[in-house]
């Protein structure tokens, strides 16, 4: 711990190789034979949020379990208490993770914490570091249960998801040390939390490309997926003519090819960012002497801007007729989920813009085409996301990486966000 | 048994009634459990075989196995018995299989063995009625076993293959009742066969469509096989914009609409059949939110005309980089097999035509996009072969179906060109 030097004390900028040990530090919390894996409702996972307690406290936080079972580090305001401006993410991993996702906007928040208590800032409001409970997808078939928990988006039905062991959520959450029966509703009072920043790689490649310090995240996009079944005849590869087939693989190779122009299109076009994917696609029966009887696949779509995605479908809608022409297949169309956007406040944008420059670092608006917690908390505050660099867009597996200066740039843009907005609300 | 009456001696019709017995009778040996289910090797098929050989030698037949397993019902010639006109098909069946394709073949030959000593006719060849052994794809990864063997094709390699219970091939052609150690080579002397003949259903449509009553084979197309692996990148579906994709499955999709109305356009343009098929289609790693980054699949080809074949791949090569287009993928092309199409002899050809044009019965020239033990006899005699009509084209299902009346006209068909080549060779 470096010593506080009163002359630094209006620019603080946070450690960057104290907060780049604590990376590493964390980083030692998993399955030895599969890094970095550190499941949600593991013990793995339970020995790490003891630790990151301990730093919290260490760093002269108090330290507390919400209702969710969401870690809460709280620095009391000096003049308007009871109003928040909090910092989240989350330290859990999916299998063959990474060491960054998630980890490095904790981690940011502890060493902010840290760095106010060096430079004896006492902010106006209260700060609060939130570790927030599971947010990669479980094995209850849930993600971000904690966001969810504190904004009381966390149904009767999905705490009564069990996992193939048989636990149900209600049972894990009061494992992990939560009150799932007092989740009726939001955890916080109404315009308790005045601002909710999130920091996280980008899991893609814009800034990086661009050589971008920062991104200001200006949306996380709404996801709608749909389940498309084409249908059309299983025959004999060998005695059905091509003239007399009704071969499903080829009315969906066609709407696959339709999908993926259409979607470049919308998204060259506009001002928004649109993305359609489909990611998975099966044949039935899929065998090489077999003219395909039926195709199923998921069309996943995700936009800044919900009316792109109506038009896409309403092409869609229209076209696939004369899109799968003379494959003769019959179509089937049904959404699955429907997950809207979250819009970043101006206000946080902007205060992220503005540090990232008084600090001398570059940033760019950027949408995130990937769910956060800050898509819950969206519900209950006005939020906004810090995006730093990762290598060659990588993340979910080992190799997720992003370097220490690129880390301690989004911490200190991060530091400076909460300050800018401590002081100006 | 209807009794014989001299003045139709010259004209023989087989006894409708009493083959449609016979193809009731044989499907009752099937697995009850799923019907009509008679695999090679299995003890159902060692009793139905037991069956035909009590049916062949009733007929007046001397019945024998070869040394390949084959069951060989023989009429011996009363003027040039050295050589044979043979008929032949198979008795085993695919997993849920029919009650026609193979056998409608070998008790057509038990039919007109029936018929000839009914009607008192001494051909002036031998004739022989061949049941081959397991001609269907069985779990030793071989099809057509019995033909090959009499064919001198079976190789050590084959005879080497071990099913998943671990019995080789040789081990199994023993106990059905053969010599593998014999065969090498032909099992019969050059130019034996003057003929092989083969009834078997269409598997397809065209004669039920243009109410035919008869497909003179003019073919067996040739197959070749081939494996291609499209390689793009796996990459987050939510941060990767669309112009940073290299989406395999998109590049799959177009070659897959590409291959399609490529074949369909030589398939129309020209006098061969031609049929392109992509029936086997696996995309990597095919979940909903993760941009394909390959896929493979398998591509078949069948055609009486070898040069089109290759026209078609050589177009494939010069075009697939334009095709995938801004999908940016790598290609693997790699073939897989490579069975060359067998031509009808002309002269059997022409004589079941005439047999059929003769008898009343209405006929067209079809190629035969399926393989049969016919494939392998064209390695040692002029082939020839028999389509009669299936309802709807269905085959290798329990609901594949010919009527009485449409194998009763195959029937008279084979017999009818069976005595012309006799009279006229």
């Amino acid at each position: 711990m470096r010593d506080v030097d009163p002359t630094v004390r209006d620019e603080p900028r946070i450690n960057a190789e104290r907060l780049w040990r604590s990376v590493m530090d964390l980083a030692a919390f998993t399955e030895s034979d599969r890094p970095y894996t550190r499941r949600v409702f593991s013990a793995l996972y339970a020995e790490a949020r003891q630790w990151l307690i301990e730093q919290f406290e260490q760093a002269g936080l108090k330290a507390q379990m919400d209702k969710a079972a969401n870690i809460v580090g709280r620095m009391e305001g000096a003049v308007v208490p009871d109003q928040v401006i909090m910092n989240g993410s989350h330290i859990d991993t999916v299998n063959h993770g990474g060491r960054f996702d998630g980890i490095a906007g904790v981690l940011t928040g502890l060493e902010i914490a840290r760095t106010l208590r060096d430079h004896g800032i006492a902010p106006r409001h209260s700060f609060e570091f939130v570790d927030f409970l599971g947010e990669e997808p479980n094995n209850h078939g849930l993600s971000c249960v904690g966001s969810r928990g504190m904004t009381g988006t966390l149904t009767a039905a999905d705490l009564a998801r069990r996992n193939p062991e048989g636990e149900c959520l209600h049972e894990a959450i009061t494992r992990a040390g939560g009150s799932p029966d007092d989740l009726d509703g939001s955890l916080r009072k109404d315009g308790e939390i005045k601002a909710y920043v999130e920091l996280h790689i980008e899991q893609g490649k814009l800034l990086e490309r661009g050589c971008h310090d920062i991104g200001v995240v200006t949306d996380i996009v709404g996801i709608k997926r749909f389940r498309i079944t084409v249908t059309g005849r299983a025959d004999h590869a060998g005695n059905t003519p091509m003239n007399d087939r009704r071969d499903a693989l080829v009315g969906g190779a066609r709407l696959v090819d339709w999908i993926n122009r259409t979607a470049r299109a919308f998204d060259a076009e506009g001002d928004a960012y649109f993305v359609g994917t489909v990611g998975r696609f099966d044949v039935t029966p899929n065998a090489a002497n077999i003219v395909p009887g039926s195709v199923d696949f998921t069309l996943e779509i995700r936009t800044s801007n919900a009316p792109l995605l109506d038009g896409f479908m309403a092409a869609f809608g229209r076209h696939w007729l004369e899109i799968t022409g003379d494959a003769a297949v019959a179509l089937d169309l049904e959404q699955l989920s429907d997950t809207p956007g979250s819009r970043c406040a101006s206000m946080i944008q902007d205060a992220i813009r503005d540090a990232s420059d008084s600090l001398g670092f570059s940033s760019i608006p950027i949408a995130s085409g990937a769910g956060h917690d800050a898509m819950y908390m969206h519900g209950i505050a006005p939020m906004g996301m810090v995006f730093i660099p990762c290598q060659d867009g990588r993340s979910h597996c080992p190799e997720e990486w992003t370097e220490p200066t690129q880390l301690a740039a989004g911490a200190d843009v991060v530091l400076h966000t909460m300050l800018r907005i401590d002081r100006e609300t």
